[in-house]
């Protein structure tokens, strides 16, 4: 039987702490690293980051949004980012937030998830509009595979807000209810919590995993990193970071020692009690 | 100024009618047609559908889940099929119900809705469970570009009600609230109204446009089509229909009239009071 990516996670977040290092090559900052705003410029952007981040981050997260800007071209390069991460021993979240009815769930699922797809990921994440049911061919290919998702139950953006706290019949919010469905494979399934500044923490489960997006944009702070994941540990969570080690610049070094200093920080607030 | 998608679908579906040919390479409707489960399966496949429907369908939707599930390859062969079918004058629907935070919806909005873009389609099916407000990178580029979007309101599948039904504070639920937010930009942005049989029609807004999928499948039949979407006219509806048009077969005059066939029904019953 094949390990459980939750159980990949643990044993990885326990010898690489928890920083996720998001890659989003945006044409801003290809700019900014002085590259060109093309499939190439984004491939180069992200191996620099793959090479840099590798013994320190966790995982890395290449957001296919950037990569798709740039046609089938865009997307190669992506595929051999991956290939790049994997064999550097990183972690691989392909954030795409892919979500539809089931039988195209099916389809996406073998895009990112089946382990013969050049788009393989350690973890997916993946949008529940069309329904938290919908996603089982997500969770059984996953589980397949010994690869998993992130579901988003609560967005890092403040216009989020009006449809996650929408609420069921029985009260409970949107996002309530969804991490209720996403709990029963905890294995196999687990969440998107963004982080955002003066939003109650939401109650999350102890044996699943989490994917904490928002640090440092939209002024949410280590300690509300805290306040919704302080005292978790082993519970793997991982705390993402882009633009925040990206303007780092490209120089190696540069970047390197922003993630380890990124990843000290983190892993010290994952530790302590919630404050 | 560049025309509103919204008027040029007014004037393609006055001209070619509602059928919209949904064009889906799953790997059973591949073994089905005998052709292989690879890109160039799935190129092949939906080539042969873009010659058949062109002059019968006034758009093609092809669904980015059955072109991703063989990697860059297979989005390499969506390229293809969209300059295919652009060239044969049928409008294209990118069904990718793409959605995420605003920086990185701007990236898969410069994918999907720049002219510059190889992956450029007339109207692309976005997804909102990160908020309606965050959507409007997408709708910014639309309009630029004399494109559009069709957010996903209600979709046709059943497990999607346990989301779409849950309510805002002011008692609307979901699905009214993001009808009423995305009705502020008709030109540019339209809806997903799903087709389920016994769920009550939707109140929509004339001046807007709607792709309707689910006919003939979960159930759904052209009473259902008739009751959400009678007596709109002129305002455009497309109306999906995928599977039902492809398990005609290869033979390029059973897809032909199979396409012919589905439209005078659904034509018929959009002119026609609601019933």
């Amino acid at each position: 039987m094949v390990e459980s990516v939750r159980s990949r996670l643990l044993a990885a977040t326990k010898a690489n702490g928890s920083l996720c290092a998001g890659i989003d090559p945006s044409a801003s900052m290809l700019e900014r690293w002085g590259l060109p705003d093309t499939a190439s410029g984004a491939t180069e952007f992200s191996i620099r980051c793959v090479e840099a981040f590798a013994g320190h981050a966790v995982a890395v997260k290449p957001n296919a949004a950037f990569f798709e800007q740039y046609g089938s071209a865009g997307m190669a390069g992506l595929e051999s980012v991956l290939a790049a991460a994997t064999e550097l021993g990183l972690l691989t979240v392909g954030d795409a937030k892919r979500g539809d009815i089931p039988s195209t769930n099916a389809a996406y699922a073998r895009a990112w998830l089946d382990s013969a797809s050049t788009f393989a990921v350690d973890v997916l994440t993946i949008s529940p509009y069309l329904g938290a049911r919908a996603l089982t061919p997500f969770f059984d290919v996953a589980e397949e595979h010994g690869r998993g998702v992130f579901v988003v139950v609560r967005s890092s953006n403040p216009e989020g807000r009006a449809v996650q706290l929408t609420r069921a019949d029985d009260g409970r919010t949107l996002e309530e209810e969804l991490m209720d469905e996403v709990s029963a494979r905890p294995e196999v399934v687990g969440a998107v919590i963004g982080l955002m500044a003066g939003v109650a923490p939401l109650a999350l489960e102890k044996d699943s995993f989490y994917l904490a997006p928002g640090l440092w944009t939209q002024d949410a702070s280590l300690d509300d990193l805290s306040a919704q994941f302080g005292g978790m540990a082993p519970t793997p969570v991982l705390v993402n970071l882009s633009r925040a080690l990206a303007v780092a610049g490209p120089d190696p070094d540069a970047l390197r020692d922003a993630a380890i200093r990124a990843r000290m920080e983190i892993d010290a607030r994952l530790c302590a009690a919630p404050g």
